[in-house]
């Protein structure tokens, strides 16, 4: 970690494809849902394409030409487009609810947890998502995920990259942005952080977009840290092994 | 715990007596402030004394007199009134905010701890506190409080008893009233939770306001539990033991 950083009280994690593997994930609750049906299809295409509607729906929200809506409800709509998009007919209300829920049902990479636990033991830890509350704790506790609390875009009323979503949690934490670390797997995410004045940390996940990731490979920038692991993230901020 | 009860899926738990000595904690860090000031006072009429402006404060709140003010704003602008009433100069702004902030350095019951990692196994818990998120977050942190995220007041933008306090902050977890229940040492917090859907559960604290406490010696309704401490709690909700 370079020096002329002040003190870092709190770590915000970042968390889809940077806490949790949710391509993996999501795929594997596509596939379940087509073995039920007796469905064959591009399960990853499919994951793929919901995914890619995920920025188009926030930025619905982030341009101001639709009140914020939380992650649960883009992904309800955007799941029923690509539904339409795969020409499979729309299931019932429960396993649409199911469905759609497969975002609280993702997997951490192999080290976020270890690695959670000891970054705890010397900063508040938390996400700084853009899921909502519900979805996060869902998805945090089914993980084993040892946050101090649960902050996100829906605590903010602002979805990240806009400057109000790091600026209003850190406040909510009663902290100045220097005093505030995001962890991202993404450098969109942290150039946008490192602009409001939080402290940053790069965790290289290559394989979020599967085999074939071209996007986020190495730090863009110098960033605070860079690691290739949450426990590398741990060793280099100093944190006691368990 | 009586029957006819829905599937409960989240504890909330008022904070401040219930699961926290607030009074003892309290005064001992009065006291630390009066010996290195050299001052002699009553410090447990001092806490009292502080303790007792905080209705009034968040009336003003409720009442739609004053906009949201958190919880650590109202309890400097009464510490100063305190300090004023009990004849004590100023102090400083570092040592005043170290003061200010002794709230969130409040010791929990003995059995609150071990009783919460039973809780937590079985349900969602959570703070449901008029305290706000940066000071329940420094509470628990220090306290070990192993919550699975924090709601209060301050996620909800209402003090307890109003309705809202306690609905938005289920709305946050997307639960329906009838799937949380609220645990709290004071029998008008659980009335309001139980006016608006919530189940209930009161646990005895006969302490929370010294050898003298009158109120909240017995549960003055039929609660959905009444238990004498969150082992006891754990054990009538059917948490295993660690």
């Amino acid at each position: 970690m370079q020096n002329s950083t002040p003190h870092v009280e709190a770590l915000f994690f970042d968390v889809f494809g940077t806490v949790v593997d949710w391509r993996t994930s999501v795929i594997r609750e596509l596939d379940e849902f087509g073995r039920s049906r007796g469905l064959t299809k591009d399960w990853a295409a499919f994951a793929d394409r919901w995914r890619g509607k995920y920025q188009p729906a926030m930025e619905e929200v982030r341009a101001g030409r639709r009140p914020f809506t939380i992650l649960d409800t883009l992904h309800r709509e955007s799941l029923l487009q690509v539904l339409d998009e795969f020409l499979i007919r729309r299931p019932g209300e429960a396993e649409l609810q199911h469905l759609t829920t497969a975002w609280h049902r993702l997997d951490p990479w192999p080290d976020s947890v270890s690695g959670l636990y000891r970054l705890r033991q010397r900063f508040f830890i938390c996400p700084l998502s853009n899921g909502n509350v519900a979805l996060l704790a869902r998805l945090s506790k089914r993980a084993g995920l040892p946050w101090d609390l649960i902050l996100c875009a829906e605590t903010a009323q602002a979805y990240k990259p806009k400057p109000e979503a790091y600026l209003r949690n850190a406040a909510l934490l009663a902290l100045q942005p220097q005093a505030c670390m995001l962890v991202a797997a993404h450098n969109s995410d942290l150039a946008a952080a490192r602009a409001v004045g939080f402290r940053t940390a790069f965790v290289l996940r290559p394989n979020e977009h599967g085999p074939a990731q071209r996007t986020d490979l190495r730090a863009e920038q110098n960033w605070d840290v860079t690691a290739n692991s949450f426990e590398d993230l741990a060793d280099q901020l100093h944190c006691p092994t368990h």
